[in-house]
């Protein structure tokens, strides 16, 4: 099955696509969620879906989407594991996984406009390829590990890379800025997407490619993932994982970075994931 | 006010402290989270307590209590905030406040047992003073921050230093593990505690005091880091910041650090926010 959130911002509601149509879900209670995840929503809306076939309401194309789960109780991010990446960045190739989160405020759906923060001079891009728990994961073995993983889905995991490495020590300050999670268009179920071993992945700004890598070269595969981040902590339903980007990234640029400016429109997809795009926008004050 | 959780955990109701007695709200809808916080829900309890104090119900003295504040989105923490701590870990002082997250599943009561996690060895304590958001926070400026502060609590920021700082560049990993966020006894508002730059803080490990400061020699205040954090990321209501902690934890013990074991009991406080007790258990397999 492909999951997508769909209606205004903070009002989204639960949806299907199904031979690339996106459908409502009226008769369908409750949300994309820990609640879901962790109990039987997924096998729920599988028998609602083949019970509803026929009466199922065709949501118009341009339907805006929000990200696909409902507020995760953390993002999970894996730094430096395409090892061309780490090596454009000239970090060393990590002996385990580097573990950073990203603030669960940054969400946002898959072709909102990113909004550069005030003051922010380095915003960058870095296509990668999530997953979500589908079971309360905490110290899981490897042969266990993927029964813990609920589907799998597209993330543009921007970073402002002055916040994040020149002003005082953790990266987190740069990866947890508001819209700096574009997730989405939808979740593919574990048993929908198959392997996800060997997936092209791609991103370009502006109509030129900048990223255009494969899931083939990861140094720690999903399931070493799962193991490994429970043995730091426990991973709830709905939290999202995201695994790490290849090469491309602006700040990894010859002769020198490149970073993202208003206007600037940033496409990108993974196989099987379909394909999210952003427009940058300035930072400007509320409305008051 | 003083605001407490009580029962048993994942089924704690919201309580109140008056005069040292804890009290059930029987007739008081909600808990203390996101909604409560950022609504009217302080307000609205503080008449609720008004209008039925002949007729709240007490609570037995050694009820369980859990953490005071109900699925915030994220913990935020600041690190090497008191000048003399930041030279015991053989850190420099920093220009900016460092920040890092703490998982939110790490959160506990604050007496409940905290587990050592499995392959440990390097298990820390941090007496922090940490402040619940009461008001969406994005870019606030200095002189409206502490508008959106709601109130204050003891936090324990239990640490595993291998983890964090031997582990693979970021400390989240040694921040986050089930049971590292001990929060409470209680929230006390912002009217109840008043002024909070010169709080004693202390906390002790068998009996034995290892850390004995003050608020007073914090680097950056309260409003400083709710204006500071706010240019990165947006607060919600009911996150929880923690502010740094004082000198004397075990990675800085002279001749060597010292690090907890099974068996220990951990004592702390915050003048005006109670005290907590913790004891070290190792980490065992759930049962099947």
């Amino acid at each position: 099955m492909k999951l997508i959130r769909y209606g205004n911002p903070g009002q989204e509601k639960p949806g299907v696509i199904i031979d690339d149509k996106k459908y409502a879900l009226p008769g369908f209670s409750g949300d994309y969620d820990e609640d879901f995840f962790g109990g039987d929503g997924l096998q729920k809306l599988s028998e609602y879906i083949a019970s509803h076939k026929n009466e199922l309401e065709e949501l118009p194309e341009d339907v805006r989407l929000g990200a696909p789960v409902f507020k995760p109780s953390k993002i999970v991010c894996i730094g430096l594991n395409f090892a061309d990446h780490a090596k454009e960045t000239n970090a060393p190739i990590p002996a385990e996984p580097i573990i950073f989160f990203k603030a669960t405020t940054a969400l946002t759906g898959p072709n909102d406009n990113v909004t550069i923060p005030r003051n922010s001079v380095k915003t960058d891009w870095e296509v990668e390829l999530a997953f979500v728990i589908g079971k309360k994961a905490s110290y899981v073995d490897l042969e266990n590990a993927l029964d813990h993983v609920a589907g799998y889905c597209l993330h543009n995991d921007y970073s402002e890379r002055e916040f994040q490495i020149e002003r005082g020590g953790q990266w987190d300050k740069g990866k947890g800025c508001d819209t700096f999670a574009p997730v989405g268009p939808f979740i593919a179920t574990a048993d929908e997407l198959g392997d996800v071993n060997n997936l092209h992945m791609w991103l370009t700004v502006n109509g030129k490619t900048m990223q255009n890598g494969s899931t083939s070269t990861m140094i720690f595969d999903v399931p070493f993932l799962v193991h490994y981040i429970s043995q730091f902590m426990t991973l709830l339903p709905g939290d999202i994982v995201s695994t790490g980007t290849p090469p491309g990234v602006g700040l990894g640029m010859k002769p020198e970075p490149v970073y993202l400016k208003a206007g600037d429109v940033v496409e990108l997809g993974i196989e099987g994931l379909g394909t999210s795009k952003q427009v940058l926008k300035a930072w400007s004050p509320p409305a008051s």
